[in-house]
């Protein structure tokens, strides 16, 4: 049978960590509740752990969404750099980091997994966040 | 005009990390000197920074050949886990890390970049490694 929007179920981590922005066509988009670095994470509604798990048509929607989230979160934050990353080390539901990053941030010119402990936004700035990224990237 | 294959040159310090594997269509393959981990690198013979900095036909295709490095290194190396990354925070020139993991490696379950130094291969291995995975990619 066919994988269902209505089969789709987050995983407990990512759920945990993050806040819902959009439902693209292939992706959820979901917004890092950790104040350090503006954070977007795209999951795949499909059963996958890699990205060769996913078919040929799901990648091609896979990229542009990547582009498009990219993009965006660029343009709204004024990074220096997208960092892009589809590790699955601990979590392994496939998911991508769309992560703008400065180098003024903390885990500068390292990557942000792994570096330090996240700080949760504050409620409103994490609401406000999610609502220009959800106007930006699914309008 | 447009990108020509001749007008691509290699970043430095991507020329003096890595060893030739093969040129796909969009990406030439490097293979990553260092023998903590499997590790290749795809770098899209264009002028770009981004991921976004692509046209929707290349994105295409480079989603197309990550997915095939990461299918082909993972059945190569038996690996846990294959982590997918483009960060640029060091090197501007796009290029996108695929990288096997395993639960026993070095940095484990963290991400590989920025932990410890690189360990070379001895020169034969590096050759042996680099056949095996032009054989599997572009055979």
């Amino acid at each position: 049978a066919p994988f269902r929007m209505s089969d789709f179920k987050l995983h407990p981590r990512l759920e945990a960590d993050t806040a819902f922005v959009a439902d693209l066509p292939l992706c959820r988009v979901l917004a890092m509740n950790d104040a350090r670095y503006p954070w977007l994470i795209l999951v795949p509604r499909r059963e996958a752990t890699e990205l060769h798990d996913l078919n040929a048509r799901d990648r091609a929607l896979l990229i542009e969404q990547i582009a498009l989230a990219s993009e965006k979160l660029k343009a709204l934050t004024g990074a220096a750099k997208i960092n892009v990353g589809a590790l699955g080390n601990l979590v392994p539901q496939l998911h991508i980091h769309v992560i703008a990053r400065n180098a003024s941030d903390a885990a500068w010119p390292g990557p942000v997994w792994g570096h330090g402990t996240p700080i949760p936004y504050a409620p409103d700035a994490l609401k406000d966040f999610v609502k220009r990224l959800g106007t930006a990237i699914a309008p």
